[in-house]
């Protein structure tokens, strides 16, 4: 196999109460990327329709998290006698808050991962991709790449080592993502949070991290939606995106477990079980963003089982 | 049914990174109560053997608990009458940190409900509980009542309203308890903590929380124990505990999935997989904490999947 076409999938971190930790997958949003084998050695980035990124390999998130993988490889002293080049044709907008540059990252590495015969499984990739979270976010962080590749449900229970729990999602359950056309800036998102936070508001945020993962392995869509609260960020971001606070509460209203900030913005998701609910939910989320003039796009997604795969 | 003899279990909660919202039941270590319907209406608390605590109702947390059953089901309009006479039978020292009030103040709501014809599920009776909670500790609080009833591990997601998930224990996990002869404050214990917490520190302590729950509903022993993690509460507790980082590094030697603080301290636990490490890592433990010169004891336990419980 000298050549691959994959699809990487947008994905929803944080989820109201796993900040940093929580993730999923969706279906049917995401980005195509073609990766080829070359003769020159190294990474190169060929082409990129849908999204203004630059081409620079060590620039580019596709081509820090692919030398990332390459460079592993060299440094356990198994040459690859060839190159790598990669087309990234974005979907998802950049900046969105569903995972844009995780989904490029992760393309990049599976790709090059499946072209070399798979050394490496999905879990190890996530190593690799989350080097290239660092050139958009300036930090090496999971809780997008991880559903990207896994699918389902990712939580990263924590980083030195690297390790990644993988949940299955309840089959019913549905997210639809609201996608206000503005910019917010990871640093402006990262900006109004507090480093030092109550303590009583960790108790509060874990004992609903706890109730989730209870939910989802449970498949008790009440307890997931009782468990969907975020005291401690949500509070102080959500003055970043216009008219949350109507958004959400439409959401809620219509019969959505839960909803909340999609990373760290713009994008606001819903959870809801069954695909009826999560059409009207959909409907009276657009409906209610009308009124800001603001244009958006919306999806309704199952949680996608696979992660990144071949198309 | 005028008279009930009941066996109401040791708990440990915390569980490094569950603090305040985690626990679980253990076997053999637990309090014995009789309670009795009597012609007078009201709660007596008829006798006390094994500890030297007050007899009177408003200032026994098995009163308090009982009372607030009772005055309940008053103020629901529905007359109950007779009364009740309480006997506890201390087998828990008070202050041990394993629950030893929670256990008197589960005992009085269940043995109660159960000559009343359960007019409440247990984790209804959880709410009474509480109450008795607030005479030991000052605070309503959940984590130990809840598994002391429940049996197996619990959560408590949150408290308005109470929301306890219960969770099964894997079948071949132990808990060890080390407990030092000496008082640790419950106020001391909560004077050393911060108001204010790190973020940083609750991601991490959300993430292990977040590994534990997924650990024990999947029997995953290795992700439990690599999630049993306190960096929040056991840096500034372990100091009022002689020789804690010893006995904990001890366990941990001798196999132990984890080890941490069993709720305020000072008892000292470590789960294990399965009976042998178990009596290895008690032993080991012991010996380490015989240098000390303090005196203990020490309770090897499976998982008690009942809870409280008609003797």
């Amino acid at each position: 196999m000298n050549e691959i076409k994959i699809f990487c999938p947008a994905t929803i971190a944080n989820l109201n109460c796993g900040f940093d930790i929580l993730g999923l997958c969706l279906e049917g949003i995401g980005d195509e990327m073609i990766i080829k084998k070359s003769a020159e050695k190294g990474i190169k980035i060929t082409k990129i329709t849908g999204a203004n990124l630059p081409l620079e390999t060590e620039k580019n998130v596709a081509g820090v998290a692919a030398l990332a993988l390459i460079n592993y490889i060299a440094f356990k002293g198994d040459a690859i006698k060839h190159g790598f080049e990669i087309e990234i044709h974005k979907k998802i907008k950049a900046g969105s808050g569903i995972g844009s540059s995780s989904a490029s990252a992760a393309g990049a590495v599976f790709g090059i991962n499946e072209l070399l015969g798979k050394p490496f499984s999905k879990h190890e990739l996530v190593n690799f991709a989350m080097k290239g979270e660092v050139v958009a976010s300036g930090s090496e962080h999971a809780d997008n790449v991880a559903p990207c590749l896994l699918g389902g449900f990712t939580l990263v229970r924590g980083y030195n080592p690297l390790d990644v729990i993988r949940i299955d999602a309840p089959s019913e359950l549905y997210a639809v993502v609201l996608h206000p056309n503005i910019e917010v800036k990871t640093s402006d998102a990262r900006a109004v949070l507090h480093p030092m936070i109550p303590l009583k508001d960790a108790i509060t945020q874990t004992g609903n991290l706890g109730g989730l993962i209870a939910g989802l392995y449970t498949n008790d869509y009440n307890l997931i939606g009782r468990s969907l609260k975020d005291v401690l960020i949500e509070p102080l971001r959500k003055h970043l995106i216009p008219n949350f606070d109507q958004v959400k509460n439409t959401a809620l209203q219509n019969g959505a477990l839960g909803s909340g900030i999609s990373g760290a913005g713009p994008s606001i998701f819903a959870l809801c079980k069954g695909q009826e609910i999560a059409e009207k939910v959909a409907l009276a989320m657009s409906e209610s963003y009308q009124n800001t003039g603001i244009e958006f796009d919306i999806h309704i997604s199952k949680i996608n089982p696979e992660g990144t795969k071949i198309i």
